[in-house]
Parts: structure tokens; C-alpha cells; sequence
């Protein structure tokens, strides 16, 4: 045992193995276990980002949502499975801590940023240490890709999911200066129609793995199709003429 | 000289050294030129981060503000000194890559997040080879610190300047489910005046320093009087009764 028990949300970036933090591998070298999440019958893309720097004898805690997107999300049952899920994952979680043995739980891009390990922090905070290491974001290794300055001076820079509604997401473009639309997938088309409404599409840049050898990067006009991967995303960026 | 003439904008994160990533890392090691900015008679924070992995023999280019808040934002004269200063910048940055030299521009947080290396990436990137080392935000810093999952699943996150009119922050603090509020400074009471109009203020965390070792966090009621750095942050987490 390397260290006392201590819960710890580690942040591995957004893709790019190399922008890992000092902090994010120091915490992987001394914990004791390493949990990730992902889809049942996938690998997880956080370990797959930290694999040069886990522990060779490190326990592994793989924690593996039951559903993600074939029930609706405000379905009930969705609603129930996910929040048992969640219980579960902490009781393994707390298993492990109660046996003093530290517990890194690695997350792509920035832990407390739209990532799962919230749900096991808000459960756990209270009974146990925690500790959170901030990573880099998934849109910042997207605006980093491409050279977009995305937000300045006092530009309002807004985050918005895919899944508003089209007349939601056109108000919300026109109001921010700025913004990253996330969760494209199926959504696409109508981000597309909103950004068009909202007079932002010709300023809007399409990033899929931005920060990988593979990465997609286009002006969204340009792209002829409306196939997207969920975690594919769109950039306004917010300089417009300044000094 | 370590690699072809390039333009290196590199985020070393929110403040704590070891919130650097890999990439930052290499970067610094391998550039000619490492370049940052700071105001006149001031010590440059991001030189303050990366100081242990600077080259023993790299030539530093420090960019001195002009001005900072000594003249209104939206007055002529600072526009035209601050045009003037960054014009100057691209072409000190520029005699060095002209000379074949890799040139490094430090930058706190990330560098197309609200920072200054992005007036000399507007100038230079049709000229020179450039690339953009994503760093760990301020604000992430901030809400890891004190443990705020600040946005889930659907939230609408948006990054407010305090520098807004007190009813455009209420407007804006109203329609987003979680919200930074940054540039606090001399705006806090009307930051504050309007977190109270839109009812969030009983939720809003004040954040100095965040992943420094003297870091203030606390309530924002908590908070009894009104100085405040201008780097200090308000944050407004969109967690409520998730799973």
C-alpha cells in the first residue's frame, strides 16, 4: 500500500498521451487501484490514455455502464438503472478504500467537467479524503488543434449540449460570443440548422479526436455528411476584429 | 538551435507546477526563445510556473503590458496602445523565428482560453509554422480544488467576465445551469448583487489562487468584504439532484 486511502478523480486529458499532467502520473505511479469507466464491451479511453503509467501491479476496477444511449434519458428507467449503477460503482469503490488502499479513478478530459466521476465523488466526499486533479478538456485540445483563439477580452463563452432543441440552441448562439457545442452524434443536423439560424454557421469549425494522430478538422460547411461521433464537436470562436 | 523556426504557444496550467503536462514540458525544453508576458514591473506568473524546466541556456523575451487597467477598456488610447504593444510583440517574436530560433510564448491556463499569446498567433500563423500546447484552465483549477462538479450531463455552463453590466450577469446567471464568473477584482459587490437577483448566490463558491498552496475558497456569503484580486474566480456549480 503506497498511500493512505484516499479517493482521487484523476484528469488524463483530452487524447494526446502527452498531455497528461505531472500531477495526473504521479497519482497513477502510487495508487493501489485504478478505476475507469466505460461502455460494457468497450475498453475505456482514459486507461487507454494513462497505459504507459499505471502501476504494473495496480488492481484494476473497470466500472461499466449498464445503458448509455439506448433508453432516453429522462425515461425513468433510465433514470433508475443509472443512479444504481452509480451506488454500485461507489460501494466498490468504498470497498477498496476501506481496506486502505488508494483509489484513482481516471477520466478523460477534466473530472468535475461533464465526466462520470462526479457521481462517485458527491458519494463518497463526505466519508472519505478526496482529492481531484484538473486535467485538459476535451474542447481544449479541440481549439488548440486548430488555432481558434476562442474566447478573449470579455467575451460570454457558453457550453452547449447537443441534445437542447434547435430553437434553444439558435437563442443560446445568438446570445454568446462564444461557444462549444458538445454530444453531436445525431444531433448534428440540427446543431447545424441552429448555428444557421443564429447566423454563426460560416465562423463554426468541426473537430472530431482533436488531439489524436487521426483527428478531423473542417469549416462545418464543408462538411457534406451528417455522420458524427457523440464526442465529435463544434467551435464558434468569439474573436471577431479585436487589437 | 534544438528544432526548425516554430511558435510554440504553451499552457502551463492554473498555477501549481505540477499541473504542467508533458507536452508544455518537452516544449520548453527544446525551445530557443521562451517568451512571456507580464506588466511592466511585474514578475511573469506563467514564467513563475515553468521556472524548473526552462533550458539553462534559453534566451527569455519578456513582453511588458504597456497598460493594463490604468486606462478604460473601451477608450481610444487604449486600443491603439494595446494594438500598438501586440504589433510590436509579433515582430520581436518574428526577428527571432526569421533567425531560425523556436520561440515558446509561456502562457498561464490555456493559451487560446482568454490569454494573450493569441494576438501573436493571429499575427504570425500565416507566416510561420506554429502549434498550440493545450494547458489546464484556470477555472478547472479552480473547481477541482474545491471538489464543485460544475457540469453534468445537459448543463448549459457559460463563462461570464465580471466586467458585465450587473442586469446583463443577472440575465445570463438566470438562463445557465452553471456558470464562472472571472475578472473579479473591483467588480465583485455588483457580481455579487447580481448572483443575489438571480437566486444563485446561496450556491456561489469564491475561489483565490486555487491550486496554489495559500489558496482561498469559501462561501461567497461567507465572504465579508469585497476585496478581491482580479484573478479571482466565482463559481456557480450546475450539480442539483443528479443520480
Amino acid at each position: 500500500m503506497s498511500e493512505a486511502a484516499r479517493l482521487i478523480g484523476v484528469g488524463v486529458g483530452p487524447g494526446d498521451p502527452e498531455l497528461l499532467t505531472l500531477k495526473a502520473i504521479r497519482a497513477l505511479r502510487n495508487a493501489d487501484v485504478v478505476a475507469h469507466f466505460a461502455k460494457a464491451g468497450n475498453a475505456s479511453q482514459a486507461r487507454a490514455i494513462a497505459a504507459g503509467h499505471l502501476r504494473p501491479n495496480a488492481i484494476e476496477l473497470p466500472l461499466l455502464y449498464p445503458v448509455t444511449t439506448e433508453i432516453p434519458k429522462n425515461a425513468p428507467a433510465y433514470c433508475d438503472k443509472i443512479t444504481a449503477f452509480y451506488d454500485d460503482c461507489a460501494e466498490a469503490v468504498a470497498a477498496h478504500l476501506d481496506a486502505q488502499r488508494s483509489v484513482a479513478v481516471i477520466c478523460e478530459g477534466d473530472p468535475l467537467f461533464y465526466g462520470s466521476y462526479m457521481h462517485l465523488h458527491v458519494r463518497l466526499a463526505a466519508r472519505y479524503r478526496t482529492e481531484v486533479i484538473a486535467g485538459v478538456t476535451g474542447m481544449s485540445g479541440c481549439w488548440s488543434a486548430i488555432g481558434a483563439p476562442i474566447a478573449q477580452g470579455d467575451d460570454v463563452f457558453t457550453v452547449l449540449p447537443g441534445t437542447l432543441t434547435e430553437d434553444e440552441l439558435t437563442r443560446r448562439l445568438v446570445d454568446a460570443d462564444a461557444a462549444a457545442v458538445m454530444k453531436l452524434g445525431r444531433n448534428l443536423p440540427k446543431v447545424r440548422r441552429a448555428l444557421e439560424r443564429a447566423g454563426r454557421l460560416g465562423r463554426a469549425m468541426y473537430v472530431e479526436r482533436g488531439t489524436m494522430a487521426d483527428a478531423v478538422v473542417m469549416r462545418l460547411t464543408d462538411k457534406r455528411d451528417d455522420c458524427a461521433p457523440y464526442f465529435a464537436i463544434v467551435l464558434v470562436a468569439g474573436w471577431e476584429c479585436r487589437p
